[in-house]
This record gives structure tokens, sequence and C-alpha cells, in this order.
């Protein structure tokens, strides 16, 4: 009999299993298997699940997650000079703050190389916002990346496929096999990813609601205290951001309508409560990059960055690098239109009460702003924008928001999901809290 | 959007892994998946492991053995007159069972209609010991076997393509998941195959102990009961008998060996423990068809067939309608021999304390009685034979069993496992208990 020189994946999978925590030569064989084909899917999804009911202690999840990173090329920025940072989002509705942030970030001077997703279900994706602003392409190669992060201190791509490949594939399987909704899987998927991609330092938005991945403010902690632990374990300095998505952040939810929002950000005229989340984050990563001592020291820089224009210049930069139109940041009237647009009137006078961030995105699904499926296609023009706030005084007839359709069918549909999601009341409504924790 | 006709697979998934009963639903889809490919087989595994983890009660497993059943053909044998009656074992080192008693339950006018499986692992296959017999074929198609069942009461074939697909599918993919060890997927998959070939009544031998499948006896009753519980949910009178399966059972391990260790047995002359466990299975088998009102009145007639050669005249029949050499019979000596034998002496005078059946089997194994893998051949001459049974006195040099080998290497490497296998002490020993329980 021949000794095997790897361990079999069927003894892999009974240990975990049986609830014993996996040798660091185990994780590396299943990641090996998921990336080389060594392991059939039915044995990488075995152990998936078995993963999902049995956990992974913080090593395993740390040991986990470097395989993952290591499974494909990694994106080695060192002759890049200076520190390189970038931020993370567990996904929210109306959700754009990377789309202003990394510009106002790399105009302090800390290199942002950010690797984005494409949405799926009721959240946006960083890449497809991105992809609404006319020629900008979002697929660079390694070495055009590299280029660019040297360059500009910027760059907006999407995943290639040399990095984490182990990732693409096991996400894939838990996609298809209930196996998605565990928190070392989650975090070892996100950070295999990020770590991959060069960044020295990294902040997570972790967000809990109505409209986050994670409904559960306690779930979401337990993700964002394993992203911090499992990111350190790996030499990557991290911090998470603990934020409420109860509400659409800021005030339009839809690709081009969020670019355009994001535009305001950068020109001064970000809604308060989107640009409230976008200083803390940003606030995190200048002082993690050690570009700033405080909070209060980052957020001048960061504040400076608006006012100064800079950050704007980097947008323009960034977009005019990637093939895009960079005019999109002087002219919004440059991105794609509706041909459709209708008010939803208020129909009392009152507080409002509840702007349901899930009822919202479904409005947006409907319109077409997003994928129910992989290979749907999206249309980047429609959406919501005006949004109003919870806690604003709101008059009988006032708009509660202004619906941007290509489809006068999809818009009465969108306008009657919207007329449930958005309550108003009698009494006065406090504004939500957004931030409720940074950890790390 | 589409409305599903059926339940997707990672809804089904999910159900199972937040520990919900699937419904009758639920269950159709995963074994119609199985058999017709509809679920891939990354989600059947992933599923496999979540029931694994979270079980299946008794409802569930009943709809799914039934499922399984209706996967594919059901023998029809309601041609056949009289009752028909079957039994199966999960496994044993030196269980030769079905060999005698097949012949001595059709020889008492019940017919047996017996599909078997092969040896894998420790424990031997009956399809393989037939296969020692020159020219026995155990490969008939359904209306064959249907035909031999009528016309002398008795086959004894492989499992068809035709029978419970769903149960060869995920029979291969649990092997290869770490996902056999789980008592309704075992029960499921028994039952399944045992009512699809058309019997009324099935005893079900359940072994446990260091030469069983299960060690535990708590867990082999559990089995036992989920057994029985389950086939009577189908409608099929069960009895269970849980048997220990410390030693080997009778005196011989290996193929031919055991062959012709079974017709020992039909001529009178079976060791006295393979017989108590032999009389115990018919007697319930005799009782459940309806042959027989008590243990004593069946017992009397299974005496009887063999008395009157009634029995070793049923296995001529069977031996010579399945294309062997029925002479065996007569004279063994027509078996494949192996070219070498050996005796291991004991080591001092005294009392055998230990027959190991797990080391004894592995013993068996090395000398190619059996296969590791099911790509392995196997050599239906050599074994192990004249083994002593626990509390036997011995004398010193006194044969302990006499090692049949082909290879003198292989024939080394047994006897050094044997030694290791039989432990003889100064203390008398008491004879272990067989019969542990009969259930249902």
């Amino acid at each position: 009999m021949s000794t095997p020189t790897r361990p079999f994946p069927q003894h892999v999978i009974a240990r975990k299993r049986d609830g014993h925590a996996l040798s660091a030569g185990e994780i590396a064989s299943f990641v090996r298997g998921a990336t080389d084909g060594s392991w059939a899917d039915y044995q990488l999804s075995a152990l998936l699940m078995a993963i999902y009911l049995k956990g992974l202690d913080g090593g395993e999840t740390a040991e986990l997650t470097g395989a993952m990173m290591r499974s494909g090329e990694m994106a080695d920025l060192s002759s890049v000079p200076g520190p390189k940072a970038d931020k993370h989002s567990t996904g929210g509705v109306g959700d754009k703050v990377s789309l202003h942030l990394a510009p106002m970030v790399a105009a302090c001077g800390v290199a942002v190389p950010m690797i984005s997703g494409r949405g799926l279900g009721h959240t946006g994706g960083t890449l497809d916002k991105l992809e609404s602003i006319p020629g900008f392409s979002t697929r660079l190669s390694l070495s055009e990346y590299r280029a660019q992060v040297g360059r500009i201190g910027l760059a907006l791509i999407g995943q290639t496929a040399e990095l984490a490949p182990a990732d693409r594939k096991l996400y894939a399987l838990r996609d298809v096999t209930a196996t998605v909704e565990c928190i070392p899987l989650i975090c070892a998927s996100i950070l295999s990813k990020k770590l991959a991609e060069g960044t020295d330092v990294l902040v997570s938005d972790v967000k809990f609601g109505r409209g986050a991945f994670m409904k559960d403010k306690a779930r979401a902690r337990e993700l964002a205290l394993a992203l911090v632990a499992v990111a350190r374990a790996l030499g990557k300095p991290t911090r998470a951001v603990l934020t409420a998505m109860d509400e659409p952040l800021g005030l339009a939810v839809g690709n081009a309508l969020e670019v355009a929002e994001s535009v305001a950000c950068l020109r001064g005229r970000g809604p308060e409560d989107l640009m409230e989340v976008t200083y803390v984050i940003g606030e995190q990563m200048l002082i993690l990059a050690g570009a700033a001592a405080d909070p209060a020291e980052a957020r001048a820089r960061l504040e400076r960055s608006i006012a100064s224009g800079s950050a704007l210049e980097k947008f323009r930069a960034v977009v005019e690098a990637q093939g895009g139109d960079a005019r999109v940041a002087d002219d919004p009237s440059l991105l794609p239109a509706a041909r459709l647009a209708a008010d939803l009137p208020s129909p009392g006078d009152g507080f409002v009460a509840r702007v349901d961030a899930l009822e919202v995105a479904i409005a947006a699904l409907r319109l077409g702003a997003g994928r129910s499926r992989a290979e749907d296609r999206i249309d980047p023009a429609v959406g919501v924008a005006g949004l109003v706030k919870v806690g604003a005084r709101v008059a009988r007839g006032q708009p509660l928001c202004t619906i941007h359709a290509n489809d006068a069918g999809a818009l009465d549909e969108a306008r009657a999901k919207l007329s449930q999601a958005i309550g108003v009341g009698d009494r006065p409504v406090h504004p939500p809290k957004r931030i409720e924790e940074i950890i790390g």
C-alpha cells in the first residue's frame, strides 16, 4: 500500500464532522483541493456543511484565510511607496461609500488598492456602480493595477482570475449548498480576497439590520470580531465599524444615481448620514495607515481633501485612468438617465417613521437596478433618489422619493413597493444611530 | 419569474441544516435528484452531511427508505406462490450464515429471494463467497431471478442496476464524504435494497463488537430498532437479532474456506456458535413468514431440513441453477485451494481468552481474501481456518488456526498479525454470549 502524502479528503471531513479542530495540513489540503481539483466538489461541499454546523475556531479561520489568500497570485504592492489602505463593506442598500471615500483617502496620500465585487440579490456592488460611468472599465490586469496604484495612488477593479481562486470556487459551491451564512467562511472569503490585493491595512464596515446581509446585531458583531482577529493573525492591522442598515445609506439607490450622489459628496454636498459613515471609516483608514494620529486629525485631513478639491481631482484621475468619462465629476447629467421619473407623494403630514432598506432595495431590483441571478443584466439608469430620512418632517403631498424607471409597469410596481416601505406617522421620531461600535 | 414546481435543492439543504424535519416532497426531490441527476453531487453530499449531523426522525427515515426503494424497478414476486423471507446482516468476520441458512429456509417451503453485496474493508461479502464456487454466477437479470425464485424457491444474486439506483448513487457519495456511519442513512440504504427485491418479511442480523461495523452495542441496538420500525412503517414485518461480533463467527475466514464451512453446516457438522446464530435467525424467518408458530417448531423444521438432506439438496439446486459446480456440496476439495498452509501453534498451555475478529480480518485481508478498495481483486482460496474459540482449552504447540496463503511474505505477515489477535491465558474463560436480544 502506498503511503498518502496528503490527508484523504474523507478523513479531513470526518475530523470536522466529529467536532475536531483541523490542522494546518488538513486545511491546506482542503484549499489546495478547491484550487487544483484534487478534492471533488462533493467533498468540498460536505466539508463546507460540516464547517457550517461544527464551526472553525480563530486559529482554524486564520489558517483557512491564509491558505485561500495564497491559493493564487498575491498582488505585491511593495514597489509602491507609502502605506496602502483599503475598506470593505458587508453590503448595504445605497452603500456607495467606496466611490467617494477611496479618492478622499488617496488624496490624503494613502494609496487605496481596491478590489470590489458585483451586486447580487438586494445589495448593489461597487463594480456595477462604477460601470455606470460611460467607458469605465473595472477589468485591469494585475500589472496594470499595480502600475496604476503606483501612479495615481488608487485603483478600483474587480476580482481577477489570478487572485484567491479557492475563494471563487468555494463561494460558488456555498451559494448552491446552503452554506453561505457561516461566520468563519464569510470571514475567510472576505479577507482572503482583500489581503491578496496587497493592502497593508483594512477597515471593515460590518452592517446589521433590515437591509444588511446580517439582520442581527449580535451576529454582525461576531463577524466583526472575527474579521479583526483573523486579519491581525495574518499581520494586517484591521478595524471593523459596526453600522446600522435599517434605512438606506444616503438618499439614492441605483447605480448611476449613486455615482451622482458620490460626486455630490466629493463636492461637499453629501447627505449627513452618508458622510458620517464615510468619515468614521476614512478616519480609521488614515489612523491604521499611520497618516493621522487620532480621529480628529484624520477627520480634518479628509474634510480638507473635499474643501480643496483634491479628492474630486483624484476621482477624475481614477475615472480617466480606467477609461471612463471624467466629465461626470463636473456634469452628472452625462451619466445614464432613465426615461421616466415620478415622485411618490407623502400620504399625510407627519414624521418619517420608517424607510425599510430591504423593501426599497426590492423596489430598485424590480426597476432593473440589480440582479436576482448572477446572469441578469442591470440597468444603470434606474433606481430611487431623493429619499426622505427617518425623523424628517414631511407635509402631505411632499415627495418621499423620486422613482427613476425605464418601464411604466416596473414604475408602478416600484411605487406600490415604496409606499409600503416608507412609513409616515404623527409623532416626532429620532433619527437612528448609525455608528454602533468601532472594534479593534 | 417562474414558479418552481420542485423545491430548490439549496432550500431543502437549508431546512435540514437548521434542524427541521423534511417533508415528503422535499425527501422525494432529494431522492429523484440522486436518481435523475437533477441535484448536483455537491448538493447531495451537503444534504448527506446535514442529515449526518442533524439526523432524521422515524417518519423521515421511512419516507427516505420508501422513496429510495421506489427509485428504480421493484422485483414483483407476487407471481411466486407462498411467503418470501429474507435475512440481512450488517456484516461480520466469518459471517457465512446466508450460504447455508437460505437453502435451509427454502427447504422448509419458504422462498428466499436474496440480493446480497460484496465485501469492502474488513468484512466479507456473500457474493464474493458464492463466486469462489467454480462457475457460480451472481449476475442474473430481474426476470431470471424471478423465474428462479418461482422454480426452486431460492436465488442468491447481486444488486442489479435496476433496483434502488438512488441507493447506489448515495452510497458511493457517502463513502467518499465521511457520511457512512449514520443510522437513518444506513437504515434507508439496507432496507431500500432489501424491500425492492420482493421479500415479504425480513430478519436483520445487527452485529456489534470488535469485528462489526458498529463497535458499540447501544448504537447497534439503535440501528436494530430503526430497521424494525422503518420496515414496519413500509408494511414489511421485520425482526432484528442483535448478535456479538468480538470473535469471528465459526472457524473459518476466507471465501472458499467459508463455503466449505457452510457445506459442513448443511451436513450437520457446523460449529456450535455459527449454528446458534443460524438457528435464531432462521427461526424468526419461519415465524414471520407464517411457516412456524414458535421458535421450537421453527427450530425443529430447520433441523429436519439438515437431517433429511433437503437443505443440502436445495444448496445443490441453487448452485446448479446459477451455473456453479454443484459437486462442491459433496466434495469441497473442488473449491479453490491455496498453495501454502501453516499452523499457528499455541505459545503455551491455557485457555483461549481472546480471538480479535478485527485483527483476524486484517490478517485475512493481507492474505488477499478481501478488498481494501472497491477495485481490488480478491483471492478466493486464501484465509484462516480451524480457528480456536474463546473459552477453549489449548495445549502448548497445539494449532490455534491454520493459515492458507498463496504468497510466503503474506503468510508471514498474517502469522504475525494472528499471534497478536489470539490471546491464551492461564485462567478458564467463559465462552461469550452470542445472541444479545431479539427486537421486534
